[in-house]
């Protein structure tokens, strides 16, 4: 049994937290989540620090919808900077899964759905491999991952960079064929 | 008996450490409030901290209302930093409630007033929740919950995302009849 | 006897540790003031630590003039965090006193000379106050207080606010008729 | 044995990790690589931290490729700030080696690709010398030396600086013969 | 005998660390210079922790020369941060000592060099003040002292500020016929 903690935001306008809960449940039987709610990004940081230290979690989810404002954006730094520092205080990772509000067309409420929806999946998968399956993150080094959006994949210069690209040739990494350039799941 | 502190601000145009004080009274017997006045928001950091460490206090909330002008921002972010890191060193919350001048039309007294009533009273809701209805926090997960200005509400696609929605329709969580896409109280 | 540091920077253009040093200890007699004289605004916060734990200073005024440029804005910056920082790790005020160079017009020095006076000794009485009457700080909570330039007073809308602004009739607390809404000194 | 940890991220469009590693091991025989992948740049700074504890790492390289939008700037800012508090956490050296997206032009792979390239062998070629030739740091002080691009080279004016400049004329130090102004290794 | 760390990188174009040294040893003969070069500025902040922490150095000068591209500037102030926060570790001063490049008009190496030299010089200077005459640092205060460019000096209004400068005619400070409005030192 590993614990892991989901925090999220009641400012958020997609249920986050449930699709994480949702997703990670389904990857494998060995997972406890731990949920806790917050009204906002700013309120995440200790959030995590309290699912890590009180509840024992192993890994954190941190689940928020920044607004569209200057001052929204700034909210959303602050909360970055503080969870980057509990996962300091910890050692342990925290995976953060922001939705800019203004990533799709203002009011277009389906495309803030679909990016939350998969931004989180995405993420959750993540998580899953980094304890589950690390080998498979390092198979996917520098492959252009993008979670929520396309994947961009690895750069692919026509005639590659002769001698200085000789180390990708080397066998046992990327660029294989069994995972190619697109998205790491599908 | 619960101990929250208040710390607010001299800076600050509208009394917002006194909305606080009246509305958490209010709301629970059991709720003492510890107030603490300092002059500005970059005071309020180790103000909260005090509270918490020397007076006992299990939640804070910080009050206070930035200038208008960039270097006001720009203590509002250092502020904002400060509240975060204390919540890290200490393991408890405090909720920050910041009316930015420029929220509101320049020189309308009563706009002003206004949102920087609703704003500390649904934030002292917040802690209230937090503390005695944690249940109620996970179901306004999601919600759009905007306090001081409407609730956006949950982002409502018409024909939904299909199967990639399908947690949506789980029970016991969100969207549920009893709590509707509005503001999460009247 | 209370000790009270003042470290300042050779940087500033108005020798605002003197009107500080000056203006503390006009007022009580108890206050004796430990000077600390630093090239700029960056190597203030660890003075300020330093007039903490090895001088045995209780509050500190962190005194400083950040220049006009964008470089200058980003080192005031840094100051103000670190600044913050140091009060949490000492769990004691330091109160920032940054004259701004652009806060008056380019070159008028004599404005510049009056603000960095005005704003430094009314922070030098927020001092005092903290520490002999901290009575008098809550009945200027939400007083619109400005350190240097004219107070703008609490917001006063016409009509008030209603039932929503019921609490502002309570006795014992702000916009009584003992302070008014201007100055909080004269 | 020296233990050197390589962090990196799928969030890379190059597999700098892998190019890293090649170079280390090609320097020294006694270079012992620990790779370590994460999602993005904001997961690298508790990933160096456990390099260095969990994993007794001396010295960490962690190799990151921001995207172009301003979202992304902040994230690599974060990731930045992140990664110095590891350091001062540790007392060890953590070798940011960022390529940022836009350093060159949108859709050029190829030279993505090469920048990535020089740009962590040359930093790769740093680590080394911080450990196993730190007299030739020395020599490289102020030489304006640029990994990914060509060195700038120390400024030269035409005449010196006359007796301000006497220093320059010392022996055994900087623009020496047999040193010169380009890149430090060919 | 006091050591001092002198931290320089392989980035500037200038060996500030050179003309640090020099003029550090040419003003006290009790003064040890350990030296430690990286490769930037970011890199800065746990060389000079080392250099306190593992070498016993009392005072550190950070030495560095950001580039004039914004991720430069970003760079910079992320090393600032970072030098502060060494300082409040360990309580000891690091004077940064940043010429940035963009302070100079575009290719005029001449003027880099000087502009970097004459900053070095005088900032040790200020090192060697706060160590060796720390009663000359309180002269200076509130002086307009400016390291690498011509002092601003004191702000001179004609008729000085009536009663409210009272405090500038005491004896013993700042504006005194021996030290002049001009540069501290020439």
């Amino acid at each position: 049994m590993i614990k892991i903690g989901i925090a999220d935001t009641t400012f958020s306008r997609v249920d986050m937290g449930l699709i994480a809960t949702t997703e990670l449940q389904s990857l494998h039987p060995e997972i406890k989540v731990v949920r806790y709610t917050v009204p906002g990004v700013k309120d995440l940081p200790v959030a995590c620090k309290k699912l890590i230290e009180e509840q024992g979690c192993e890994y954190v989810m941190a689940l928020g919808m920044p607004g569209p404002k200057p001052l929204d954006k700034t909210c959303a730094h602050e909360a970055s900077m503080g969870l980057i520092q509990v996962q300091l205080m910890t050692n342990r990772h925290i995976i953060e899964v922001f939705v800019h509000m203004d990533e799709v067309k203002a009011g277009d409420d389906r495309a803030l759905e679909e990016l939350a929806h998969n931004r989180t999946k995405e993420h959750a998968m993540m998580v899953y491999r980094m304890i589950f399956r690390p080998q498979e993150m390092s198979k996917l080094a520098g492959q252009g991952v993008r979670e929520g959006f396309e994947d961009e994949g690895p750069a692919r210069s026509a005639g590659g960079l002769g001698k200085s690209k000789k180390e990708k040739a080397k066998p046992g990494h990327a660029n294989g064929s069994s995972q190619g350039p697109g998205r790491y799941h599908s």
